[in-house]
């Protein structure tokens, strides 16, 4: 039974009449974090976080309590997302892709993106990408369905940095000194190099104001996919945002996120088009506790980043169309972002791409308050191996765990020595298992209850079945690195990769540095 | 900064010329549940709980993310709710009365329905009291200033219990069989037992209904304390809701609460009286992990029942008064249950008793967006000794623990060795320190970093300060045993306790057991 608030119920009565299929194409707006938990913002119970706009998301649309990422970290994650499949179809394992990489997504993969395009969206992309930069850069997301993309194609750690806070404080996390700076793109140009953090944010957001502001006049739905750099460490914040909230550097940037969400609903408000528009918020995958305070938090979920732990991959997910879908509900349905491909191809008149896909259509969730198509979810380790496969399957309420193993991005400190990186890869046989539906946390198991036998022999056929008919693509992160395929706007240049800098005038006009314009 | 929601400013702008001073008295209304932790209700992060009532109670008003109980047990707790004093000024110490007990709540303690009632309050108290019993009944809440009283006078699990769920579930938690059965008293007479459990939420709840209707149509105001059996275990559900979650027992339980809410606003609203009265729904403590996933959950804090962790002692706290307090709001602002009589106090015009008091008015986080008078905490442990004193302070975001302890509640086998009862008593020179506000959980020790030996000794000082100028009171819960002062329905019968046996006829009409009227 999905948990449907009082006020949900009372919405759902007003709406089921309303066929989705009669429904003309829904402007979407997906907007991703990054490294954002499951306990991290106001609405999923923080204590401290300041997210005003991303509650008021909650209270005006969909809540999912189980709803989950492809891969427990960033690359992979994204990918599952835009293709609708699993790490080991897509090739984007094992981890993620570095500034030097010349792999990427595949280019046969084909995105949401791609196939919105197909059916008259208008697409773009701000943000974080991730999936790859290459030679002449073939994997970014032009190549993908995207016509439009601003923003830096990895994350903020991947370049040298040295200040995250406003006016000048330096950055808490060491990054990478050794790649060149971090290069905001428009489409496939460098625009500037390295990025301004403490301006960074507001560009993303006045960019995303603008596309939705140009395409909401035209006569075509659009396509936004709005990916934040934030908060991944290193955390930053400029002027407006800095010391801003309880929470500390975390939380200040947190608060950067739930301004920019503000500002894309005001803008979806101003054009008039909140009725015809789909808003979907997540994050990439879990908290990234090696950073302590200054990481996130999985609320009462097991570890964080990295492992197969609900901590990894059990994140926020928010889904808001005004008068589509009720107000106020929090469901229990199992989702994921690879739902997201076949949910938005049955609601856009799409054709689902003829390739084999790891996601369900969810609207009968999303709009009539029916039960969810999905009752399996296989969690993919951070760095998948083809002679280990899938390392735990949840079945309904039951996860079973064939293997376990901690990682570095939840810390060699971490006060669940489960999920430090000292915990070695170990197989369980049987499998442990949990009931999360009663144990969230994953903290009793049930496998030696004899009860409990005939769902573990469920579980371990699913579980075979699944291992023996994976395709694996081959590897795209570890194909050779070449320190040339790093960005950088001034190719050829001495002394490299600090020579790589540029400042050039973006094609939406920014604010200038340092003066932010907040409502 | 109080952490307030976009909803919650917009509100708070339309009320804040209306000052509270004008108003007539209000209706005022606790609801007050036991053993349910921080993370367990939907609007506080819980995934799979079903508590829509209480969600649309806090999108109603104000949620508190850092409200506390006096203490992380059920009698020094509610003793503090109701006397606005620490454990060790009302002699409610060590640990929770029995049916046996001699002592109870001093007569000479001043209670808010005392305080209420005498500026003319009409005052009842419905559910479990558990200040004591004594003899000829002379703690039972008639004493403390509430003219109406129906429920058990103490926790369902110091009652022999066999019917849990239904139809014929036994209890999953073993209960006393020495003791007499559960006895619901009306006033100061029983008028059934053993109770039975199937059908007692419900007629809480119509108790509380009828006493509002009837209440409601006098001039003058009402004051209802309405404390719920659940969640303590054993868990227990009638017909509607055995099964009725995901959640197991448990969820099962706090669904009861959660229908019995909904059946008290349905009964304001039906009344007209809504804009008059101000409700809090509170906690009484932490999870009683020890009972695994039949037991609450504490979130993101560490630890819970018995323990001074913030698991033990931070609690769901939300106060509704439509046009009064903003609806929607999150607040990060420090407030205890302990704050209620002086705030209450100041709204309707009473005297603040001539005592020592340690909570603190507030009125201005409630109605005008302000800051928390309150920027201390002090944490007394379940069992507090004269000679140790207090456990731990917190001082605006900065907790300090001069003694830590575990707790049997949390279990023997705890996933945290810090809550196992195995965690003895142990003092920190110097003491432990943690950001709240940054660190939640618990996690970070800062007490050998420098740049907080100001704060360090700061606290150390307010910390002696007050072990110096504590007055204890004797305590009530070491006064001797007697099998005599249990309650029971046929006093001298035999065999004892198992003779006493009585259903009468209630003063307001109750429906026929196992026939529930669900809305």
């Amino acid at each position: 039974m999905a948990v449907v608030s009082y006020i949900g119920v009372l919405c759902l009565l007003l709406v089921v009449a309303t066929s989705v299929g009669e429904l003309s194409k829904p402007n979407i707006v997906i907007l991703f974090a990054d490294d954002v938990g499951y306990g991290d913002i106001g609405c999923y119970g923080h204590p401290t976080s300041s997210t005003p706009h991303i509650d008021k998301l909650a209270s005006s649309g969909m809540l999912f309590t189980q709803f989950y990422v492809g891969s427990p970290v960033c690359s992979p994650s994204r990918a599952s997302l835009l293709t609708g499949r699993l790490p080991p179809r897509t090739g984007v394992y094992p981890g993620v892709f570095q500034a030097n990489m010349t792999g990427g997504l595949p280019l046969n993969e084909t995105t949401v993106a791609k196939l919105l395009q197909e059916v008259g969206y208008q697409t773009g992309m701000i943000g974080k990408w991730h999936l790859g930069v290459g030679k002449n850069q073939k994997y970014l997301p032009t190549n993908f369905g995207f016509e439009y993309y601003l923003g830096i194609p990895y994350t903020h750690a991947q370049c040298p940095c040295v200040t995250c806070f406003w006016p000048n404080d330096p950055c808490l996390v060491n990054c990478k000194p050794y790649f060149t700076g971090c290069p905001i793109f428009h489409n496939n140009e460098i625009i500037e190099q390295p990025a301004d953090l403490l301006t960074l944010n507001e560009k993303y957001a006045t960019a995303a104001q603008n596309f939705i502001a140009e395409h909401s006049s035209r006569n075509q739905p659009f396509f936004l996919y709005y990916a934040f750099q934030h908060c991944h460490a290193p955390q930053f914040a400029g002027k407006q945002f800095r010391n801003s909230t309880l929470r500390g550097v975390f939380g200040d940037s947190l608060a950067e996120i739930d301004w920019s969400v503000g500002q894309v609903l005001e803008e979806i408000n101003k054009q008039g088009i909140a009725d015809n528009t789909l808003i979907f918020f997540s994050s990439d995958n879990g908290p990234s506790t090696q950073h302590k305070a200054e990481g996130g938090a999985a609320g009462l979920l097991k570890c964080g980043k990295g492992t197969t732990y609900e901590g990894g991959q059990r994140v926020p997910g928010i889904a808001v169309w005004p008068g589509k879908i009720p107000a106020g509900v929090r469901t229990a349905e199992l989702a994921s972002t690879m739902d997201l491909l076949p949910t938005l191809v049955k609601l856009t008149g799409s054709e689902l791409p003829n390739t084999t896909l790891d996601g369900f259509d969810i609207s009968s969730v999303l709009f009539s308050g029916g039960k969810s198509q999905r009752d399996t979810f296989f969690f993919y380790p951070q760095n998948p191996r083809h002679d280990i496969g899938v390392y735990a399957v949840r079945y309904q309420q039951y996860k079973a765990h064939f293997y376990t193993e901690g990682a570095s991005e939840c810390g060699r400190d971490n006060h669940d020595v489960d999920c430090r990186p000292s915990a070695k890869l170990t197989k369980h046989n049987p499998p442990l298992l949990f009931n999360l539906n009663q144990d969230p946390s994953e903290l009793y198991n049930l496998n030696t209850d004899k009860q409990y036998t005939d769902i573990l022999n469920h579980i371990t056929q699913i579980y075979k079945h699944h291992v023996e008919t994976m395709d694996w693509t081959q590897s795209e992160i570890l194909k050779p690195t070449d320190p040339y395929v790093e960005p950088c706007c001034t190719p050829g240049c001495e002394p490299f990769p600090s020579c790589c800098q540029c400042h050039r005038s973006n094609p939406y006009s920014m604010p200038s540095p340092h003066v932010l314009q907040i409502p």
